[in-house]
Formats: C-alpha cells, sequence, structure tokens
C-alpha cells in the first residue's frame, strides 16, 4: 500500500528551497510514497523543476496562499491564517489524504493548529513532543521536549504510555523499559511531582525502569524517558551544544599544526564515520504525540538531509502503525488512565508560546 | 603567605586512596602550600608513607574517629557523626586554621555540615552549587547544580550575584555576564519564577544577558548561567553524558578494523589532546557558594588526577579571595537583597536528601 505523507513546503527557516530538493531525493529512494507538497504553488513547481517529469504520478501540489512565521504566536497563526502551508497540510490529515504531516515550521503554531484540527486522542491531556535520541546502547526516546511548560503526575504517566509504545511501533520490542528522569536514583529524591508519577507508572503494567539522571540519556539505560517539558527542552538543547563544543575542539586540535593537519585527513575516513554515526540530521524529527494523527517536526534550520531525515521517520511510523497502536492500547488500558479529573484539557496558548 | 587547605581525606568512593596521592603530588607542584588532612590518622600516615619525610613542614594531620557514608542521609551525618572527617575538616574552616576545606563525601551531608558550622553569608538565603565548565568561548559557571530542588526569583538573583563575583574573583572579567537558563530567548517563554528573576535581575546592577538555553552553556555564551538546582542537575549529568558517549563511539570508530587503528595510533597525539583539552577531571571540583567559607566538592568518584584539580580550584579560590570579595559585595549592594522576608531560611533537610 502506497504511503501518503503530507508536507509543509513553505514551513522552517528555508522553507522550499530545503523542503523541495529533500521530497525529490525522498521520492527517488521509496518508491512506495506519494507526497503531498503544500504552500505557493508556482514556487514549488518552480522547486521541483525537471524533477516533475520522473516523479508525476507520485507527486501532488496544494496551493495555499498563506505561511506561518516562525516567530508568529501561535494564536496569530491559528486565528488569522487558515490558509497557511502549515494548517492545509495538517487538514489533509483529518481528511485521511495523508498518513503523516511533516512540517519545520514554528513549533508552537504547529502544536496549536495540530491539536484543535485532529483533537487529543481519548486518554491523553496533554500532547508531548518526542523524539528519539542516539545512546550507546540503543536509541531512546524522551518527552516531553516543551509542550508542556510543567507535567503533572498524570501527564508524566501518559507521557510514558505514549512513548513506550512509540518505541514498541518502531524498534519492535515487546516491553520497551521506561524511566523518569531525575536527580538520583533513590526513590527518596526529587520532586513530589516525580514521586507521584513514579508511583503511578510502578502500578501502571508499562515495563517501569525507575529514575534515571542526566547521564542515563545518551548512555541509552531506557528506552523511554519521561519528563516535563521545560527540564527536557534543557537537556534537549543541552545536548546538542556539547556535541557542537566537542566537534569544535576536535576540528581545532585537527588544525593546530601542519602535522596535526596531515593525521587529521589519514584518519579521516575514520572520523567521518564517528561524525555520520552521531549526525545529528539523521536524527531530525520530532512527534508530537497524543494527536489522532501523525505530525513530524522538523528542526526550523534543518537543510536538505535533516528534512530527508524527518520524511524518513514520518515514513517508518506510518509503517509501523504508531497512531492506531497508541489508539488501541488507550482503549484497552482504560482503566489505568481512569480518573476524576477531565479527560482533555484546553488548549493553553500560554503553554504554547514557549515553544 | 602559605595558603591552608582542609582536606577530608576519608572522602569519597576510594577515601585515601585517592585524596593522599592527590595530596602528595600538590605539595610537590605547589610550595606555598600546606595540606591538613583529617581522618584517621595510622590508616593517613601509612598512604603517606616516605613521603612524610619530604614534606612534614607542610602536612599535618588531625585524626577523626568518623566517616560519613556515601549514601547516609545528610541528617544521620550531621547529628550522629560529629567526629566525621568531613565535619572536623569543615571545623578547621571555621577556626581560621584553614582558607578551605575539600571534600569528595558526600554531597548531601557536605552541605548540610558546612552550612550548620559556616553559616549562610549575610544576603544569602540558600547555598548553591556552582562549577565552572569548558565551553568554546571561555568557561562558564553554572549554579545551581543541585542544592535546591526549587528556586525562588531571588534565589536566582542571589545565584547570579554568587556566580558573577566567583567569575570576577577566578577570571578577573570586570563585570561577568550573567544569562538565565530557559527554553527560548524572548522574555515571554518560561516560567513565571524566571520571567521574576529575570526582571530582578535586570535591575540587579549585574551585567545581565538574559534568557540562555541548554545550547548556551558549552557555547560559552555567558560567564554564568542561573537555574535551579534541579534543572542544573539534569544539564550537568547530561554533559557527562554526552561526553562520555561521543568518546565511546570516537574508540568504537577506531577499534573497528586493523587499518582504523593504524590511523587511531598515527592520530593519537592529536586526540590526546583533544580528551586533555575536554578531561573532566579538570574540571573536578564544585564550590558550595555562599557559605562563610570556601567549601570545594570533589566528584565521588575521582581519581587521584581528579582529586588534585580539586584542590587546585581551592588553592586558586583562596587566592583569588573569593569569600571575601563576595561578602563585601553583599554588604555593598544589601539594597538589592532588601526583601521583607527573612533573610536566612531554615535548613531544609528534604532538600539535601536529594544530592
Amino acid at each position: 500500500m502506497a504511503v501518503v505523507l503530507s508536507v509543509d513546503a513553505m514551513g522552517g527557516d528555508h522553507g522550499v528551497n530545503v523542503t523541495v530538493p529533500a521530497c525529490i531525493r525522498f521520492l527517488k529512494e521509496h518508491l512506495d510514497v506519494s507526497l503531498i507538497l503544500v504552500g505557493d504553488r508556482d514556487t514549488i513547481y518552480k522547486h521541483i523543476g525537471d524533477n516533475l517529469s520522473l516523479y508525476s504520478d507520485r507527486i501532488d501540489v496544494v496551493h495555499s496562499t498563506e505561511v506561518v512565521g516562525m516567530d508568529e504566536s501561535p494564536q496569530a497563526a491559528m486565528r488569522n491564517k487558515k490558509d497557511s502551508s502549515m494548517r492545509v497540510a495538517i487538514n489533509l490529515i483529518k481528511q485521511g489524504k495523508a498518513g503523516a504531516v511533516v512540517s519545520a515550521g514554528n513549533t508552537g503554531a504547529l502544536m496549536a493548529i495540530a491539536r484543535y484540527v485532529l483533537r487529543t486522542m481519548d486518554g491523553i491531556e496533554r500532547p508531548a513532543i518526542a523524539k528519539i535520541l542516539p545512546a550507546i546502547k540503543s536509541d531512546v526516546c524522551v518527552l516531553d521536549l516543551g509542550a508542556n511548560l510543567e507535567s503533572s503526575p498524570e501527564h508524566l504517566l501518559q507521557f510514558g504510555i505514549m512513548g513506550a509504545q512509540l518505541m514498541k511501533a518502531v524498534t519492535g520490542k515487546a516491553a520497551p523499559s521506561v524511566g523518569i528522569l531525575n536527580i538520583g536514583s533513590e526513590d527518596i529524591k526529587g520532586h513530589e511531582e516525580i514521586k507521584k508519577a513514579s508511583a503511578l507508572l510502578k502500578t501502571s503494567g508499562l515495563n517501569f525502569y525507575g529514575n534515571v539522571e542526566g547521564d542515563d540519556i545518551n548512555k541509552g539505560t531506557v528506552d523511554v524517558i519521561v519528563c516535563d517539558g521545560f527540564t527536557g527542552n534543557v537537556a534537549l538543547k543541552t545536548i546538542e551544544g556539547v556535541a557542537r563544543m566537542i566537534g569544535f575542539f576536535i576540528r581545532q586540535e585537527f588544525n593546530r599544526s601542519i602535522l596535526a593537519k596531515i593525521m587529521g585527513l589519514i584518519s579521516l575516513p575514520v572520523l567521518k564515520r564517528v561524525k555520520n554515526t552521531l549526525d545529528h540530521r539523521k536524527y531530525n524529527g520530532a512527534v508530537l504525540l497524543g494527536l489522532n494523527g501523525l505530525v513530524i517536526k522538523s528542526h526550523g534550520g534543518a537543510d536538505a538531509v535533516g528534512f530527508y531525515y524527518a520524511l524518513k521517520q514520518a515514513y517508518h511510523e506510518i509503517n509501523a502503525g504508531v497512531i492506531t497502536m497508541l489508539q488501541d492500547y488507550l482503549v484497552k488500558h482504560k482503566e489505568i488512565l481512569n480518573r476524576e479529573e477531565p479527560r482533555k484539557e484546553l488548549l493553553e496558548f500560554k503553554d504554547l508560546n514557549m515553544l
């Protein structure tokens, strides 16, 4: 069965300059994929150029007249730009015309619009942003990365369920292990919220590992790490910063002298392999989990390689059946989520402003 | 003038096996230093061995009968172990016999005892744990790293003052820049507490930069980054984890084949220089800032090289006059800290349990 992806072609810092080349490469390498590119028709066709003849049967362009600005407030984007490339691309999911949407646009607007159009899954109060990161043992899924400023114990439990189902679908592991990000391994450590969340996770039926610490992220101690969006966002960006610093010092040392440069040239194949293993572009693409539809957020500054990998992630997650797997799980495990509080919270713009 | 350091010789995962060799090396390389080693006299002398004859005029051993366990609760350590090596070593500061204490022992106990013995500085409500980390631009001081689970805007302001004075003393910069760790650069981002803290920092007279994000830590965007202890602790450990993962993948790739091994051997001098630049042992030693005395916490698992650098940090910070500089600043800038709430909060063991 053909996989259809809806692409917000105008989103991101570089718009069509990045999205279109990435789409062309993706079509070339994935013969069972059709893409719907949403945005200004003329601009998109211009960038597709001669490739159109090669992929005309698997490429579709849907015109839209507006673009959500990268710094635009989610409120404004949602209320005033009903014909934005982002919104029209999301609508295609809702209409069943595509299996996932990929956007490099404004995260807050993407979350607000996707939540409004697709609605939150039954049993989930707050969607979360999840990302799969490299680790020594095996990849790790961390959530929330910034959709929620604060997270209640119930939210953290829901993040655990969502992360575990995502990793189950993607890796095939029967029972992915779930840890909660804390500042010590002992049960007595951390905030009250974390202690309560741990108690919920323990009896959730998930493969709950317990507390993990910051260095467990890239160690790969567990398959899924749950945390509030503030902490997760800081940890994610900290990882980017450390990797950049180490890369900087490696380059600096190999440029220090002619001899060092020669050594660098000799070991280049190996250094390139290391770089390739850890290439952040290969891990580009966060999932907005908890919505009735697959929404993939590419890094706003991603290049064509990065955006290609965001498309690839969407493709894999459609094939893995992430959304139906999670929906089914939530229906079957209703009792875990049974609580007196209302199931679905209202969209809170104050949270989305942080994205 | 001779510098005197008080050393908790029994503290840390490896006790005297690490502390004594580090002390011997330190005495050898710093001729103006005297050390007071606190702990079991016989054990310490046994480990000093023949070196005693070389340094007998600059080495002193103070006997104590107890040791604080690495997992012991701060309460128990403080109430029941009045003759622990940690406590006796701290007492030497209070008595004016040493300019700083260095311990690799239990962080929570160290904070509890140091706070009880030395008291918090006037104007400071909560001491913080600060660490100087490597960054692309220049070293950065991050605090709090785990002394406080949550931090009020006033606490964050105080952290900013403490961090700036520390960096001023250590680097000689006239007005170190101060950033607040957040999840976006715009003023509207983040918790209410952070917004309030930003407002306080803006009018504090400090060189306030504004919001910084996780990746600014190792970029070195600012000289000082303030955050609550939970976030700081997660960020610090995340940094350790990323560095370890990258080291792991570099070793793995250079061990993949005989050719790769040869390439690794050829570029070894450069790789070693990179490793040396970023050697976490050279950055070992966190400062418990805000106490009337200089307390340096070495990583519990540090080896002799790491502990040596913790001693070196203590030595530099004594010479830089960190404590008096900060005390003077607080007296001169009383008005910034003038608030209705009580100046000094009670010691809260619930917070120390997290350390």
